[in-house]
């Protein structure tokens, strides 16, 4: 049973749905409070008394007058001795909707070449599950607080000891900081640096600078120009020593050393992005830059490549000094990374899952390197791939007069999603045409069918034209 | 069978077992970064050829020149053409081993009246296993990527369309930020106002100012004193209207129409902080004040309350355009919140699971609220108790003249933990004596046990002195 009430005007229109899952009350008090959002109940405008509301609408006078009080309690109404209920004069102010943001149109049909992306469909869906059951029901009570800022010491002490294993990092539970990935990580490190009198982070050119506002180093075949990086004066610097990215490029054993040297004469920090050192394929991985200079190296890893990024989980060894003002500084930021994920993990690497994930999808990205490698032999024979020793890019050097931009877009245009690295450099104003063929989230299949999609202008880049896209 | 090398002298021992579970390779490699991280291999020295070194371990010489050529890329190792191979200059200096935290002393065996943390005994564990199962079964393989900063669009219209029916909060999906909980919602926010020209927040006083260097307003029975904030000339002010924290007090309908015009009167801003407003008692919670005005205030809320802290998992509702901004410094502060964890969360809410969880709850620390209020009543029949009209913590005012420092250490000795209220004071140098009860992990025997064993504090204050802590 509906009934029905047109107060002050036909504007205000309260109906009461007897049948309703909701409460009478709670319509009441609903349909009051949007129509003064909308403004048809006007700021000022006095309500009929709760006696004539109660009677029209055939409710209980109790119950109208709770709503009254209610609506009052919130501000939307006042109420003086004597006088009638009135709308708040302050309340009445429509909000404007927002749009909803737009998802990314489906333009690359044929394949995507995208980098910094795992396979997401080889995401560890089973495992995680599993992980966080087994934290949901075996874990302590204590492990649904807050727990402390810089991680779980179960965390710590397992990634303490995993990371020592296989990137001969240094470090015990105490010298590290679970956070949210390498974002974090970052923002975390550059808010300490600076504290310590540090403003500044050199980082390499080529590279990505995602907020920083740094200092460009050249890199070459050897990786980060030390050499350069002194003439500059900075006081820390960020590099990709394992696989540098873009570039592909192994930081030398002799470039190590003088990066190392570099720090300790100026007192100052190397910061290591060890982003996906975990995919290597033609020998052991590299270790980290961090074992050789624990206390000069700032290591930050992330299970967004191994794992997913959608799990939002990395980590910062420092050496002891930083660790204090580090966790001060996440705890300001979020108070800590989610408890569950932090202990989910731990038990992911302890159960040796982790690792059993990692062979599985090591196996899958070389067999599409390889795929890479014997189409673009076939198709492009003459342009130089490089950067293959590990991750899951390689980078394709087109001939030098190629127009980096049109062959972007004409490949584009035949539903592949192509990406230069003109946009990666920040000093050289007119760099050599280079792609950078991500396969991390593209199959062995899409390889092959993108690649085949621009065989045309693989053979002859003159076609795709010289305009920009 | 275990082979031992004792090289250049008696510190550096090399052991090869072959019965062992690590490759022989490895094995060599690991004892040789571990003795020149120890400084047990000197910076400079030379290691025997690897032709001696194969010999004196029964290693292939292309094993050992191997792990030369490895520890040499990671910069343990130098070599020069014609020259023995030599342990890098640079490479030894042992780091530091920092001590493990200790966790805090079990001090309060009898009860712990500790604030702030719902029960975690009552964690959603099952709920949220059968959550992030089917997130892990069900959800497309795009879920796995980084995702939007602002949060997963899903999440984002469970959440508006559950603030509009639960809280009274005005908001599309797109108005709506998903956090890491409170206190990255107040960075965020703090970040962005000051971008805007507003780098001081007032706080209410007593209250909890995290991180906040602002100005404190009093507060009083009505709640925020909105007269003395005209006064500070502040166009920001970060309140709890719906259980004012520490007091309890909930904002009156006449001070939220007050700080309405106050904010439109200066182009400001109300940060509202609604971290309890779901445990409301005796009738409906009061509505958020974002409903009032959504052009001015900033809701800010969080499932550490409701679910559990573990999760790290908030909102910001906030105008449409701060929410840009806002975006932009959560893209930078960590590139989004983990997109499995919002996922779970929409699908508890989604199913209902959300809300059977409160009503189990709720009506848990109702019971506990009784149980509080009836032993009080009994053991202190004199003392007035405050601030009950929701969430999970009361005030218990002390007798003028009480030392709330020497209550409070008293009570401590006896293996019970309470609070007092003083630390939370900024102005007022000598607040009344008041202790802040936390219920929410604290069981209704331990309520009985924990102010049983201060009874006679209870009776007489002056026993427990008036000294501090």
């Amino acid at each position: 049973m509906r009934v029905e009430w047109a107060g002050s005007g036909p504007e205000l229109l309260v109906t009461i749905d007897r049948g309703g899952a909701t409460g009478l009350r709670t319509q009441l008090e609903d349909q009051l409070r949007a129509a003064i959002r909308a403004g048809r109940l006007a700021g000022g405008e006095p309500l009929p008394s709760s006696r004539e509301l109660a009677r029209a609408l055939g409710l209980s006078r109790g119950l109208v007058q709770d709503a009254y009080a209610q609506l009052q309690a919130e501000g939307y109404l006042t109420s003086r001795p004597g006088s009638a209920t009135r709308v708040a004069a302050a309340a009445a102010t429509p909000a404007a909707a927002s749009p909803e943001p737009a998802g990314p149109p489906d333009r690359h049909r044929v394949a995507d070449f995208r980098h910094g992306v795992p396979d997401l469909g080889l995401a560890p869906r089973e495992a995680w599950a599993w992980a966080m059951r087994e934290v949901c029901r075996t874990a302590p009570d204590t492990a649904f607080d807050y727990g402390e800022a810089a991680g779980r010491p179960r965390l710590r002490a397992v990634l303490a000891s995993y990371l020592t294993r296989v990137r001969a990092v240094v470090a015990t539970p105490g010298d590290l900081l679970v956070c949210a990935g390498m974002q974090q990580a970052l923002s975390l490190v550059t808010t300490v640096l600076a504290a310590e009198g540090i403003g500044t982070v050199a980082f390499e050119d080529p590279g990505s600078f995602a907020g920083l506002a740094g200092t460009p180093v050249p890199v070459d075949e050897h990786g980060l120009d030390v050499a350069a990086l002194r003439r500059r004066g900075a006081r820390a610097v960020l590099v990709t020593p394992a696989h540098q990215w873009p570039t592909g490029v192994v930081l030398s054993g002799e470039r190590r050393l003088e990066l190392i040297s570099w720090a300790r004469d100026c007192d100052g920090f190397v910061i290591e992005d060890d982003y996906d050192a975990e995919f290597r394929y033609d020998r052991d991985p590299v270790g980290s830059l961090q074992g050789l200079a624990p206390d000069r190296v700032i290591s930050l890893g992330t299970v967004s490549k191994s794992l997913t990024p959608a799990l939002r989980l990395g980590w910062i060894v420092a050496p002891a000094r930083l660790l204090a003002p580090l966790t001060r500084v996440k705890n300001l930021a979020d108070r800590g990374s989610p408890g569950l994920d932090q202990l989910a993990l731990a038990l992911l690497l302890e159960s040796g899952r982790y690792d059993r994930h990692l062979r599985k999808v090591r196996a899958e990205y070389a067999a599409r390197r390889e795929t890479l490698v014997t189409t673009l032999s076939r198709l492009a024979p003459g342009l130089p791939v490089t950067g293959l020793a590990a991750g899951f890019h390689a980078i394709l050097h087109l001939p030098a007069g190629t127009s980096e931009a049109a062959f972007v877009a004409a490949a584009a245009r035949r539903g592949v999603g192509l990406y230069g690295m003109a946009a990666l450099h920040r000093t050289v104003t007119d760099p050599p045409p280079r792609l950078i063929l991500g396969f991390g989230n593209t199959s062995r299949h899409e390889i092959e069918a993108g690649l085949s999609a621009v065989a045309d202008l693989l053979r002859d880049p003159t076609r795709a034209g010289s305009g920009g896209g």
